[in-house]
């Protein structure tokens, strides 16, 4: 049984010696930690061989052991994504502004680590290297919690991390990990907040629900994207089918992938026999309403379920409205506040969309599967954040971090 | 019986609406409230006369009667709060920076009302009108729970800001009161995740332990403050005596009083005669460690309990450390990541305590009770949070929005 009070103690402990660490330690620790993995690859494949036998023995499907496997190559893409964590910009002690009050204060924010940041995933052995980067190059203490199925792996991997810690004269604790915890005594490690700052899961739907159900720790919410593109009345058509076309079959299995389209009444005839035509080269299933049906044949008829429904899969669901305004609520009754876009000539109408979709990504021309840390510029995501509290949309550095203000006088008193 | 989600639903229809109202309606609409309120003062205190009766007849201390009661002036001061509220810049729309990427792809981040606000309260009267006037500003419905103590104070207020908005075209709904919900029922409105986008419980610390255990809405705590201010050994005794007087006894029922001082032990013997004297004029009760018992006749034995203590009362007490390391872990140990002070003329010392003490506000020579967000220059403040996530310290109108990504394209696709 593990002593998750602990573990929560010692990771506390560890942010003391975090808060004094220099961006220029930070960044060697990450480059011989990169090192270190390559130069010990051979371990790492060894303890994964356990885990891919055990997958295997146990059915799991061949889409998951792929995930799981690791061998020379992946190895060096987990080392070169540390490398790149080391090339950003580190947010800690930066201020956004200082102002002085009429008495003198001088109040400053300063960015400085969340603390002691727990993260919950699946069995994907290259989330250890990257979420450990993340938080330690923004100041913070991890604590990990790998997927049971990948759990040598994860040891492995960690017992290296925590070696190139203890090597440049850093405290261990600032990288621990939770093996062989189930999900009965996850709940109890979710209840200490005492000792835990923040909790991330990353992994599927029933992951994410369970850790936002149960957790008495603040949690930042990734992931389900129900994603739609609606085509207005005055789109142009062969842009809207490259759109669809892209958000929906680029990669199936990624939350900002478009699963649902809503296009004007005006316009379904002229745009369903080119866009099925485009779809059928994928065999995208299509699920339309009636409109959408008379419009082309081979349209499977939508039942209700389908408008709330994150396929992930070479599903499409079509319904018709009668204006922008019918497309807006209908989008903001199904969508799961991830990435939203209008294919649109319309100023207006683009406008409209922009300010009253409410999601955490709203495009204008162009594919949803633009949601993504890489593709804004941040470098690096540790996930995509569909809630509205702290953090929105891919998350880098800085939301995991946060504030506190600092003010500096000389006696004032009230 | 109220229905929750009937409240819920109205509230979120109400959204829609306010996504449309620009900042000119805002301010029209605050003013003419204000003018309302001044006008109808006497229904106001007709019904608040029946809270103030049943308040005597339930044995309310005298203090809770006073902040009940309302009279012309204070509703005058209310108006005046609206009036202070219409005239800060509204942070809606706004965006911080607009970035162009390689691929065209234009990435906006945009300020955006969170949605749907609850403010669960006590028997303030003046609070309805804040917390309404706040979160209308900003963009936000809100459905307000004023303390029982004050449910005809609230149903009489809420009666006529409900008059304003219909008055100037605006939903009624954009603020709804919760009445006659006991803490049982309370629990369930706690659940509506769906339609409500944030809790902020306003009040004393049992409140804000209820909401912060029971809510599956995301809450940003307010609170409780075991402030310290800490004599470091080459400070300005002068200075530390005035600082902690007035942190102490400008006003003791609030969370931004000092409850609790640290001494280095090189200067206990100079400080706490002085300290002790200026206290006396108020009756302070000093609770000290053997050292600070030794340097001093008159001081109280501290327990253990002390050091975590928040009396809100004339009370302080006082520890003696040998270093600075140990008043920091001291601090990090028993504060409520409130609001923190050195007294110090010492460079290093003075940036360690702002780097290593973890709170939301962290002062070099300066009274605590500055943590305001008038003091702070936000023109007015919905609380002060002491949690990590979203918003920390002093709460201005932009601590109530959220942002979302707009990005503006022309076809692309990946």
């Amino acid at each position: 049984m593990t002593d998750f009070r602990e573990v929560g103690k010692r990771a506390k402990a560890a942010t003391v010696s975090m808060a004094r660490v220099t961006t220029a330690q930070k960044n060697e620790l990450l480059h011989a930690l990169a090192d270190l993995l390559e130069r010990e690859s051979a371990a790492i494949i060894e303890a994964n061989a356990i885990d891919v036998e055990n997958g295997k023995k146990n059915n799991m499907p061949a889409g998951l052991v792929d995930r799981l496997l690791l061998d020379t190559d992946r190895i060096k893409g987990m080392a070169d994504g540390l490398r790149e964590v080391a090339a950003l910009d580190d947010p800690i002690g930066s201020m956004e502004s200082v102002t002085v009050r009429p008495n003198g204060l001088k109040i400053g924010r300063m960015r400085v680590p969340m603390g002691v940041i727990g993260i919950i995933y699946e069995a994907r052995p290259n989330v250890t290297t990257d979420a450990f980067g993340l938080c330690f190059k923004s100041g913070n203490v991890c604590i990990l919690r790998s997927g049971t199925d990948a759990r040598y792996s994860a040891e492995a991997i960690v017992k290296l991390i925590r070696q190139a810690l203890s090597e440049q004269g850093l405290p261990e604790d600032c990288c621990q990990v939770l093996l062989d915890v189930d999900r009965e005594s996850l709940l109890e490690f979710m209840q200490l907040k005492e000792y835990v700052d923040l909790l991330i899961p990353r992994g599927g739907a029933g992951l994410i629900r369970n850790v936002v159900e149960n957790s008495r720790i603040p949690v930042i919410e990734t992931g389900t994207g129900n994603c739609h593109v609606y085509v207005d009345a005055s789109a142009d058509l062969d842009m809207a089918v490259d759109i669809i076309f892209n958000a929906k079959t680029q990669r199936i299995g990624v939350c900002n992938a478009c699963e649902s389209i809503v296009i004007h009444k005006d316009v379904v005839d002229e745009l369903m026999p080119a866009l099925k035509k485009r779809l059928d080269e994928k065999n995208v299933e299509i699920r339309g309403d009636e409109s959408v049906r008379k419009s082309v044949d081979g349209i499977v008829a939508a039942g209700d379920d389908d408008w709330g429904t994150e396929y992930l899969d070479y599903i499409l669901s079509a319904k018709t409205v009668s204006s922008i305004d019918e497309a807006i609520e209908h989008i903001n009754r199904y969508n799961t506040g991830h990435s939203e876009s209008i294919v649109t000539s319309d100023y207006n109408n683009a406008n409209r969309f922009l300010n009253e979709v409410d999601a955490a990504c709203v495009y204008v021309n162009a594919s949803t599967r633009f949601t993504d840390g890489n593709e804004f510029g941040f470098g690096a995501e540790i996930g995509i954040s569909t809630q509205k509290l702290h953090a929105r949309g891919p998350m880098g550095l800085k939301e995991i971090t946060t504030t506190k203000y600092v003010i500096m006088g000389n006696g004032q008193i009230r």
